[in-house]
């Protein structure tokens, strides 16, 4: 210690150390799933590196993706449990929950693209989540939907939550406003407001909540007081937030 | 559009795209030097990947590690230059500023820690930053420092200001506090209070500003109103905050 006056170090020996739930690097997440291995899903990753305990859930293809950078042996594998899972087959969550991926029409991560190579990648680079509890109650997360195949309107009709892509309000929208060179689709993107877009593909499925995740920047939908907004909110649609907290 | 009414259209059409300085999505950012390949010191790179025009230095060893993530290639290279330097070799920068990068002690990345390898790795793995100006001006940024050699504080000496290594207060604090299981030392960190830390280190090198950076949670100058805090500010010391601005 330097310098510390006695009267300083008094001080600091009688301080408290304040404590959180358990231990001073407590964090409450137990599981991470992954959706795909793009930077936008996988970057928090990092964040995570403080010798918490938790499993990490991805198919084969995006843990493949993650073994392939070595910036990820940041997560210790003593405290970080890499497991791979099937499309379509159920797996248990701690706290009774239960999950299962399945293939969404979508591409690979645009840091993996490579000329020649098809972008539509495998069927396990992008896939949405099922959640669902004990009590029968269920939601679906899919941030990256290229477009909604029959079999995947059919699976989600009738549930009680959807949280789903609405990265662009319409295809071309970064290209006419020049912070981009590419449409939604091709980045694997369907739009909110297309003619077969969000809006229009689920206005018959009955799903009782719908919220839209992943937005981009350029969305207007953000505003809360946009006519995107209000024309999302009239067909059912909220927009998730920082801190948005849900009970099923 | 989906189910707009004219009135709703109208507004959408009528409302003025903000302009930021230059274009939608412009950044300020000219270039970016790296003094690691340390998690903290490149996964801010994964913001940059919008399509801005700016040079990456960093000496070939980092840029080796960087090159062995693809996830990287997030950084489209169209626009984003990467520029290895030579150590001790002044470089330019936009604005007429010069730059050079020069070895200190301390270690590989954590993430590329492997068993029986020498943990100080290469001297390019870890450098400090020396920026001057055409006005003579020059500051030091050296984020990781595991001590301090004749050499380096003899070329810190009177000068204007150094951004200096503030991981943690004491060599062993995150082992007795319980947070880590490591010391400053292995960690590639010299410590702030220790008896041959920091602050004993600087006492006669007659800097003109020194502030300390790369701060660790566990470090109690972090608080305003600690007496470690009280300790350095009586040392000459300052602790970076965001947002902070220097004029030199």
């Amino acid at each position: 210690m330097v310098n510390a006056s006695p009267d300083l170090r008094q001080q600091i020996e009688a301080r408290p150390i304040l404590q959180p739930r358990r231990g001073l690097r407590d964090s409450p997440i137990a599981a991470v799933i992954l959706t795909g291995g793009e930077v936008d899903a996988v970057a928090g990753l990092l964040h995570l590196r403080e010798s918490q305990r938790f499993t990490l859930f991805a198919t084969g293809r995006v843990h493949e993706a993650l073994q392939a950078n070595p910036i990820f042996n940041a997560l210790n594998p003593a405290f970080v449990h890499r497991q791979s899972v099937h499309l379509d087959r159920p797996f248990d969550l701690p706290g009774g929950i239960v999950a299962e991926l399945f293939a969404v029409p979508g591409k690979v991560a645009l840091y993996l693209e490579r000329e020649g190579n098809d972008l539509a990648g495998d069927v396990e680079d992008t896939v949405g989540l099922r959640l669902s509890s004990r009590t029968g109650a269920a939601c679906y997360f899919i941030p990256g939907c290229e477009h909604l195949p029959a079999g995947i309107a059919e699976r989600l009709r009738g549930s009680d939550l959807v949280f789903f892509d609405g990265t662009l309000w319409t295809n071309d929208e970064m290209i006419r406003e020049g912070s981009g060179t590419k449409t939604g689709q091709r980045m694997g993107h369907m739009s909110v407001a297309d003619p077969r877009g969000t809006i229009e593909s689920f206005r018959d499925l009955d799903v009782r909540r719908k919220v839209f995740i992943h937005i981009n920047n350029s969305n207007p939908i953000l505003l809360d007081d946009s006519p995107e907004r209000a024309i999302a909110a009239r067909a059912g649609w909220e927009v998730a937030y920082d801190g948005m907290e849900i009970v099923l």
